[in-house]
């Protein structure tokens, strides 16, 4: 499955838990959604369309770009 | 207007900041939302429901419950 790499405007462990539960609201299991705080970065594994993960993530109300995909 | 008091699962301000932005989406002024990070309370001063803040609170993907109407 394709690799996504975001930026995502998170601060703490709980705002990437966020990013974790409202990936999972929309099917993607939590391991594979990986959050490096440090960098901001947000890895989603997924077969779903970037489009599809944005609009989940964004639902959190915090900022999130499509940097590539690995 | 009511002020409804909830616990609202936040751990940095950057968890309070989507909790206003979401409100904000639908249509709640940043300054009708006051958010007390020590004691995790979100205060929402507004006409709308109590079920449809805490919808539109929940999509940060953090845990939100209902205390009490000031």
């Amino acid at each position: 499955m394709p690799k996504h790499e975001f930026d995502f405007g998170m601060t703490c462990g709980g705002c990437s838990g966020a990013a974790k539960k409202v990936l999972g609201k929309i099917g993607v299991p939590e391991d594979q959604v990986e959050a490096d705080l440090e960098n901001k970065k947000l890895y989603v594994t997924s077969d779903k369309t970037v489009d599809e993960l944005i609009a989940a993530v964004k639902k959190t109300g915090k900022e999130v770009t499509f940097v590539k995909t690995h």
